[in-house]
């Protein structure tokens, strides 16, 4: 047996002393609730013990196998939330941990399988130029849908390639020659007996995405209509609808009413960038300190990654940034309920600047892509193994900055929004919620950061203000500019690179207020709210380094004012480098989940790695496939050629 | 047959007839040479035109297919080099452009295939860490190679797992007890009859990587020796060598020579990164012509996403950092030509300064991952597909900045060259080659920039010192920081990360000086001269305007000017527009190589997207395998279910 096998099985016991805070009740912070701890953490202990769900050998499956292999996982999380008479919350976390989408996760419960189909092989974030038509024939009351160029084809929707016997499928509706614009249409795709398309029908998958695991585990399909007729009933008629006579009617419905579903679905992206951020700043923050390397003196231990300054100021403020997300998902939580409050009761005053914060907290969470790969580029080679489970987690979850909304595209809207707040300012018109401080955009900018030692910047009011100064800054800049055009959306088009910059300032800003307001609230447990506290700061501090030109171009602080701000990040993370280990610990998560040969909660990474090695299809046989064909003629044929 | 697909064959040709300079004199400048442009043009149609190069299927192949094919692509490789009697440089062409790395591109002509065994389990950068020993044994004239424990295990190197019939082994030295530190060993590790590894090998692959091509296609090992015994005369003796006797000797040869291989290494590297981003660049390039979105009026063709402003302030910073790269690329070669001849000459004054530059080059310009990464984004939902051929090359390149020295740790080197030049500044010391600028740091930091209008921004001089003040700014500032600590290695420590920060400026500002130079050579052809004019500005004014606060905050530059800088590189970008189709048809790769449909030389984007999805294995049958076990029983049983 391997020396290091036999000792003690927590490499990362002495670090779990070293905490300073009660982790048992940062979990409890981390999952929102008691009981949202409690069923999360039963729930994904009963999926790590199910052999089912296994998923270390994903990467190693063909596509074929991987795709059936998603299949088994869906019917057996189905059957075992029946069995187990799962709640609604339940059953979601179950799939949550079972870490492999599939279609019932939005299906679960009907009789058919059903699936969207928007974007068009030609069209994606622009729904305007979708080009698919449904014709209303009067003479049968039927809709003929039908693609009618090689653009039009549906592409990209998840489940439609394989599984899905249903679609909403969205068209260009014309009555009468005329266009109405796009409009949800249910088709049905594929036999209820055989699965088999049905006629006029042609579908597909689209083929390979990046990553060997990672979203080649789902069926995105191709999808394409030749003069497909479907009962006139099936339009979705909820915002206008067209008579039997084929008169095309806009219903009284508010049109405002489909930005609560977008609310919705961008709350829980902003939710899954904690997740996938969390989880990836576990696995680095583990093995950072697992890994040693250099400093070794007189044959000492070499010293642990996690304390090199360079390794503290690439990963803590991503895990600064992963309690961040986590808070603001919450309050949009919220925000979701209280929009929806508001639509019931016909109220639209807030969802301009609510519709803009949601877009643009997407955006910006979303970031979590390029900090899951610094995590893995924090693992140094090993990171690169499929085993440590961190290049499937990039593959998986970097989509999330094109769906639902292309990120740029995205800020734009914010952008907009901000320039029009600025311009309204002199009209007596008060900006509410996210960007209320746009009203006192000029004494914001005139007044000076009250920062004269590097620990004035662990006051909130110094940072939220410093934020807001920026981003009211930005904005005012952006409007200034954009008055000098004759035509604004010429302006806007030119000077859009700015408008992003100054969405993000406004959208960081946001982040950093509800961390702040989150850390007003009651936070009982030992040390958590102070761990908290550092964490915010670090989240703060870390913008301000990375943004200083913009915080000082703004005359928001002084070059001064931002070297101490550094400074004084550099000594937040000796605060909190003894509790790196336990703020991860704080996410609960199994090794199951994590799904990492590197971020293993007893740390015992290299005996692990060595084993999963030998699980490779090439280890087979000691001599490859191919030896006699293509190496053996090199290593003896090479003489003779040469004596030629 | 499709409507698109009879229209004419070039989509591009509009852009092509825009461009305002000749194409075919700046693919002789990509190149280097007239000479080097015509062999490499010839050796990539060699290589496109032949069926068993094909890589497309690449992504969908089981790792040991993926394995077999790139054994048959070498020996393939190799076949054709000696029927073509091709020369070195033009055999060096074909294996690039093979695409497909594999053992004989570093073995090319031996007897016998061998790989360097350095990095354990356990120990990456830091090769005074390695475990492996190999004690000499004077009664046998034997050195004995051993494995003492698991971390000891070498792991990562390419070509060992499957491949290789002998290793240079690096193993600590032990004579008579005595440890001399680490050198290198050539061990037979696999028979030359049957392949089978040797008594006391053990030896196989490290399993799947990230991607799904990408390096899998390579069998990366694992090697553990069991008591493994060598001649003495198999230890590499060059440095120091070990008697008959077991007296462990230091040769004369001045240790100072492997920095000549190490900047030899580094100069391949950095000239990969422009490739690799070349080739990002240019697919992202021609699909942002063909991709419109949004912007359509009265049913016009809607805007080509090339026209946006945010568009081009992603892509076009890109596409001349990929000239910046190909320049500084340039000018390593020309380095490293003259370190060889100085240290044959014993001439080793240039050496620290020459170390740095190349680390610092190394760490810099393999940014391209990030790079590669933006280019995917750019790209939309589409560059997520394998058939962009993004993905792949992203997980292929990303190792670059890993491999052959972490980036920060070299970012380090770069560091403690800065501050101790600034240190020596008194003394009379004068710095040389790249860090000579240092020796003017006081009048740096003194002058002000002439920037009145944004245009000011145009002349190389006052980029260039713009770019220096801020590298002197930052190195004096970590000094005067360092001075504070009594223990500098501690003080190093702590300020590692803005030791980091002020090397990168240093880099950067090499990488803008040697674009410079380039400019005052002779360029010929019309135009040619003009867009590299417009490329470096690009290039300077995004890294200004990213890393604002830096120039601010040394004082080099006022807020106002940065404003003016940003007015100047959006002005720059209306003038690229026209030319960019052009400006990477000049790095003349095949579609073959770029292996992407969305880059393809001709944009028929959407017709190939199509083709190409229906060749997914989970296509082969319309009703997927697994529908009976798992879909069919989701669709009929609930309602059984829901009964109960």
């Amino acid at each position: 047996m391997e020396k290091q096998q036999m000792e003690a099985l927590d490499y990362h016991a002495e670090e779990r002393r070293k905490a300073g805070f009660d982790v048992e009740e940062m979990k409890i912070v981390w999952a929102g609730s008691r009981k949202a701890y409690e069923i999360s953490d039963r729930v994904a202990r009963l999926v790590a013990s199910d052999p089912v769900f296994r998923k270390d050998n994903r990467t190693m499956l063909s596509r074929k196998e991987l795709f059936k292999d998603t299949l088994k996982k869906a019917a057996h999380a189905w059957k075992r939330i029946i069995e187990l008479r799962l709640s609604e919350e339940e059953a979601t976390k179950l799939r949550f941990f079972v870490d492999q989408p599939v279609f019932t996760d939005l299906h679960f419960g009907m009789q058919i399988i059903g699936c969207y189909a928007q974007t068009e092989l030609g069209h994606g974030s622009n729904v305007r130029g979708l080009e698919t038509t449904a014709s209303f024939d009067p003479q049968t009351d039927e809709f003929v849908i039908h693609s009618p160029t090689l653009t039009s084809r549906k592409w990209w929707s998840g489940g439609l390639g394989k599984v899905s016997t249903h679609a909403v499928v969205y068209a260009r509706l014309i009555t009468d020659g005329q266009d109405h614009g796009v409009h949800g249409f249910i088709v049905q795709l594929r036999s209820l007996d055989d699965h088999s398309p049905l006629p006029g029908i042609t579908v597909g998958d689209i083929g390979m995405k990046f990553g060997s695991g990672a979203y080649n585990i789902m069926d995105h399909g191709v999808l394409k209509f030749d003069y497909v007729r479907i009962p006139r009933d099936q339009m979705l008629m909820g915002v206008s609808r067209v008579t039997r006579q084929g008169k095309y009617m806009r219903s009284d419905v508010p049109r405002q009413l489909v930005y609560g579903t977008m609310v919705y679905v961008r709350q829980r992206i902003v939710a899954s960038a904690s997740s996938a951020l969390s989880r990836a700043v576990c696995i680095a923050t583990r093995y950072s300190a697992v890994r040693r390397q250099f400093g070794s003196r007189n044959g000492d231990a070499e010293t642990q990654v996690i304390d090199y300054k360079t390794q503290q100021n690439r990963l803590f403020p991503l895990l600064a940034s992963a309690y961040a997300f986590r808070f603001v998902g919450e309050w949009l939580k919220w925000l979701y309920t209280d929009v929806t409050r508001r639509l019931e009761a016909n109220d639209f005053s807030t969802l301009p600047e609510v519709h803009a914060c949601t877009a643009g907290l997407k955006s910006i969470t979303t970031t979590t892509a390029d900090a899951i790969e610094e995590c893995r580029k924090l693992c140094g080679g090993h990171g690169y193994l499929s085993s440590s489970g961190l290049p499937e987690l990039f593959a998986v979850y970097v989509p999330a900055c094109t769906y639902e909304g292309d990120n740029v595209v995205l800020l734009l809207q914010v952008g907009r929004l901000l320039v029009k707040t600025v311009s309204q300012l002199g009209s007596g018109k008060k900006p509410v919620g996210t960007i209320a401080y746009m009203g006192r955009a000029e004494h914001l900018l005139q007044c000076h950061r009250e920062v004269r030692r590097a620990e004035d910047w662990l006051k909130p009011q110094v940072i939220v203000e410093a934020f807001q100064a920026r981003a009211a800054g930005m904005a005012v800049a952006c409007a200034e500019n954009l008055n000098k055009f004759p035509n604004q959306e010429d302006g806007f088009g030119q000077l859009s690179a700015d408008l992003a910059e100054a969405a993000v300032a406004h959208c960081q800003l946001i982040v950093v207020s509800k961390f702040i307001e989150k850390l007003q609230q009651d936070i009982p447990g030992k040390g958590v709210r102070r761990q908290l506290e550092i964490l915010c700061n670090v989240y703060a501090l870390s913008l301000l380094h990375k943004h200083l030109g913009d915080f000082i171009t703004s005359g928001c602080i002084t070059p001064e004012q931002g070297v101490l701000a550094n400074e004084q990040l550099r000594s937040l993370y000796s605060q909190v480098r003894p509790n790196a280990i336990a703020l991860v610990d704080a996410f609960n998560y199994t090794d199951h989940y994590l799904g990492s040969v590197l971020g293993r909660y007893d740390g015992n990474v290299y005996p692990k790695l060595y084993e999963e090695a030998w699980k490779d299809p090439l280890n087979e046989t000691v001599v490859p496939d191919g030896y006699h064909e293509y190496i053996r003629p090199i290593l003896k044929q090479h003489i003779r050629v040469a004596r030629l």
